[in-house]
């Protein structure tokens, strides 16, 4: 009597980047994670992943210290569609807004482990990839958050902002009125409440934010830039919005920054 | 002509802990810990904690693989305040409530770097030492998180809800009445805003939490409870209320969880 085999579903390991995406020189990756999230990683062959191009650059690098099963272009690495990348996964207050990702955890249900990996960071945080989470959920697979470098948290812990309620808000309008008002409205949400308030921007926006943030907020409000967090350059600055003027501190438009509020 | 000399200030380095903290038995560091992290760890003699005994026996773990600078019983290991501990350093809305910290900093006036440390995870988030690290900024001192496990962020990770727009809002009140309200009150924003909303409870209320939870959401919202991350006995569950009704999923009251609800 033959018997069918089942091989039990594999797992999505949520993998962590380092935070020095596009920098140079790169330092090694054990600067940032533990040996156990590059052990886990090394041993993977299917990734989801926002960028197939990044995630061999970074595989290359993590094949410098730990072996991997097999040749990168024996991978399979599939992209999330750029529908995600661009909108989120999410439509706020819509779930129908939803991506399905179920499609690309099919090696899963074959008894492979996938890794879900964005250009920097955890995925999923401040960053495409929940839906692929999501989805691993309702097909009832294991889900594995790996140990690494997450900046918002980083700069939260370094902020001497209220670490014990504190949201993180995404991106700041662009448009100099709407700007305004969503930071006096960030601004009145951490007076009242003594929430921390956290957001980020594209970098070449930087020193504009920066500016609109001086502008709009009153004098004795605590504002906290985290700039290149892990980076050789890191440099993270807290003071209120008086203190920031006087001293006369300034932004590049080239490092990554966090930006947060408080009382 | 005699020239003083004046000591370059330390840095304030922000250590994480692994987040084993009470169990048995507990893996080494390097799960959890970049080598970063624990070459830096192990450089420090001057350290402000919660709890001197804890800091004494991870250190102890850490001189395992680190050879440390000094015996334990030469190090400085001051503990936060009884009141930090118990009210956190921010007392909502009052900035008059922050605990002065400085006092707790004069190593590094003295050229020391000095090592901040809670019991588990990242210091000042979701625990205290804010206290600390704003004191650090205003004596103008650099301060550098380092990278390790944080457990509110491996959760809303690995949960499936929305990463670019969240909140961790900290302890839900224990008594019935107000926990019941408060409950609503946090799906009501989550559903309205899709800000997905992060909180936790002492390991021991767990299961009352989980039965308030299903007893005050509505049936389609999704409540996500990660429990032991990091541990052997990690398990992230993401499903809509209607969904754990169905499968009678329980938690023990043993082990750390950290809940979330979203759409």
């Amino acid at each position: 009597m033959s018997t069918t085999k089942h091989p039990s579903p594999g797992r999505l390991l949520l993998v962590p980047a380092p935070l020095d995406f596009g920098c140079e020189p790169q330092g090694p990756l054990q600067h940032t994670l533990p040996e156990a999230t590059l052990q886990a990683a090394a041993n993977l062959r299917h990734w989801v992943c926002e960028n197939a191009k990044t995630t061999r650059a970074l595989l290359k690098r993590l094949s410098a210290t730990h072996p991997l099963p097999c040749p990168l272009q024996e991978m399979q690495i599939q992209e999330l569609p750029r529908q995600v990348h661009k909108k989120g996964d999410h439509v706020t207050g819509d779930r129908s807004g939803l991506f399905d990702a179920k499609p690309l955890l099919q090696a899963a249900l074959l008894g492979h482990d996938i890794g879900l990996v964005s250009e920097a960071g955890m995925p999923a945080v401040a960053d495409p990839g929940s839906s692929v989470v999501r989805a691993a959920h309702d097909l009832s697979l294991t889900v594995v958050p790996l140990v690494g470098p997450v900046s918002l948290l980083l700069a939260l812990a370094g902020s001497g902002l209220n670490g014990q309620d504190f949201a993180f808000v995404g991106y700041i309008p662009t448009d100099a009125t709407e700007r305004s008002k969503r930071l006096r409205e960030l601004e009145q949400r951490a007076l009242q409440t003594g929430q921390s308030q956290l957001f980020i921007e594209t970098p070449y926006r930087n020193s504009a934010l920066l500016q609109a943030l001086l502008q709009s907020l009153k004098p004795s409000t605590r504002l906290v830039c985290a700039s290149g967090l892990t980076l050789p350059q890191q440099s993270i600055r807290s003071a209120t919005v008086q203190q920031w003027k006087q001293r006369s501190w300034q932004l590049d438009n080239a490092t990554p920054v966090v930006f947060a509020l408080g009382a």
